[in-house]
């Protein structure tokens, strides 16, 4: 049996150009999600959009948008590259319960319930104390499961994130961290947290940014061994690939992803004093055009294909094509919007 | 041959809840052109999009949004009203042509190019002069050709109307107005510019708001002489019915729809000082259940099956089905967004 080795990146933050797509075609990415938005609100969310779907329009010929298990398919089968939008934030939706709706059909797919900062939602595993999900958190969520948009929790404080799982009817992502008994980061995850989402049905996006590993020195052997036990921890259908790339981005966009509109002094971010740019990342992964070495290190380190397979784009197939449905049954279910379609 | 008697409106300007819903099926109205902005920008009418949403879902099993002449034929199909979003002014878009698509994969199928004022885009019929299509406005008109939404131009001044009429590589809408022969007001046509959008392809929408005709005093009989006579000069396939029917709306929604933001004086739009509220209907048309009677009168005084058929809502659409689609060989178009899908 041959093993579909395309790989689907849980999220890519890079400067989109023609450069980076002839890097993810060499790569052999059938699939990415995009970020759309990390501080905007509805309104700048809107202009984001719009500049995507002219960069679609312009690359149709290479890139297609996805927002459904079909579309993943079409994309493969045309030899584009999926797109999946998504926000690192909920920042789109401001305090309008509605706008969760209205960005799905927007094709938002993916949303992170709080970036950085604590936000109407929740908050962030950068803030000193973490309140667990609002009144307003709780609601959002449940219209993200209605309608079919994947929560994201990647940045989201331990609290929030484990009221947003007993919360979520549905099965949650994390797209890109990685589990902090590996590297100790504010960013990666507890075992008890990861352990919540395994049961929850969710996926975790082992992710290489550098700041979430040992930098630039991390080894590619360093990063099979966290891949397979972390697989062996969570199992090896929920734990798959969140690269969180910034190809070739410009130090205005470093900036506005650290300080948005929030503070006049330096954050860091992931970062710190002595680290404040773009991290060096490692040698063995510069650019998409690297996915191959990944996968062939993976092997040799004696993974199965199948699991290799699962791992590097199958289990955020299977992941994404159910949680992208609406969620019919909400007809039936009393609610904030009892009788919806 | 039995023929479909069911109606399309070209425009209802009324307030939705279950009363007009039975009084819609009633009158056997299979689509209805809702109105869903005037003066709002992109943010508000954000919010105005939600709204019709979650009444969608509210009314899941009597109504259905409809964006392509495939979900004409359903929601008939299926027995419901098919409802079609557009809105009266392309305030949404701002000064941002990328939120024509943007608004158009929101659902919003047909804009107006202006409402009572001037805007961005050209001048309306009641400003003092009209310099036709501005710059910005010849983009918005062809990125809405390249789209699949309909250029309404029901409120627009004469030399905007022929000006987007000559730019419009699609045929256009008078979504509801009169022949100004007939009536002699600011917001009628006059015989060029109806014989412009008769070769152009276009549609208009006859209108029983009563100041665009005699009043309430109008009788059924003026009414069907002038569907009559308009058919015959336009050709019986681009006469159609836009009631703008304004049923059970409030003082405050008619400040707003008058006055806006845009000036702290009374505006009296197509009424006056001597009548300056909502104004009184004829009895022959109170709300939309009257339809049948409607198309009675038209084949009592002698008009085809095939013809009455046309003008209640066939021609509606035959046109809003080609009218949505979007326009694939723009692909290969040189243009502002050249190479576009």
């Amino acid at each position: 049996m041959v093993y579909d080795m395309s790989v689907v990146d849980g999220l890519l933050l890079s400067n989109w150009d023609d450069t980076l797509i002839e890097k993810l075609k060499k790569g052999n990415i059938s699939c990415v999600h995009a970020c759309c938005g990390l501080w905007e609100n509805a309104r700048e969310t809107l202009s984001n959009i719009g500049k995507w779907q002219r960069f679609f329009n312009e690359h149709h010929e290479s890139l297609m948008q996805v927002t459904s298990g079909y579309d993943l398919y079409k994309a493969k089968k045309e030899g584009k590259i999926g797109v999946i939008l998504g926000t690192q934030n909920t920042s789109p939706l401001e305090d309008e319960l509605t706008l969760v709706e209205v960005f799905n059909n927007l094709g938002i797919k993916i949303m992170q319930l709080t970036y950085n900062n604590q936000n109407l939602i929740g908050s962030s595993c950068y803030e000193a104390f973490d309140n667990g999900l609002s009144r307003y958190g709780k609601l959002v969520v449940e219209e993200m499961n209605r309608v079919g948009m994947i929560v994201d929790l990647s940045h989201v404080g331990e609290k929030t994130s484990m009221d947003a799982i007993e919360t979520s009817s549905r099965p949650v992502a994390i797209t890109h961290a990685n589990p902090n008994w590996f590297y100790s980061t504010k960013r990666n995850k507890s075992r008890e947290l990861l352990q919540k989402l395994r049961d929850n049905g969710g996926v975790l996006g082992l992710c290489i940014y550098p700041h979430l590993m040992n930098g630039a020195e991390t080894t590619l052997d360093e990063f099979c061994d966290m891949a397979a036990a972390t697989m062996e921890f969570m199992g090896g259908s929920q734990v798959a690939l969140g690269t969180d790339l910034t190809f070739n981005m410009s130090n205005d966009f470093l900036q506005w992803m650290r300080m948005g509109r929030w503070t006049h002094q330096v954050d860091y971010g992931a970062g710190s004093a002595e680290n404040p740019g773009w991290p060096k990342w490692p040698g063995w992964f510069q650019d998409p055009s690297d996915f191959p070495a990944i996968s062939e290190a993976l092997l040799k380190r004696g993974l199965s294909e199948e699991d290799v397979s699962n791992f590097l784009g199958r289990n955020w197939e299977r992941f994404f094509t159910i949680g992208f449905q609406q969620k019919k049954e909400m007809h039936k279910n009393e609610g904030v919007l009892s009788g919806n379609a």
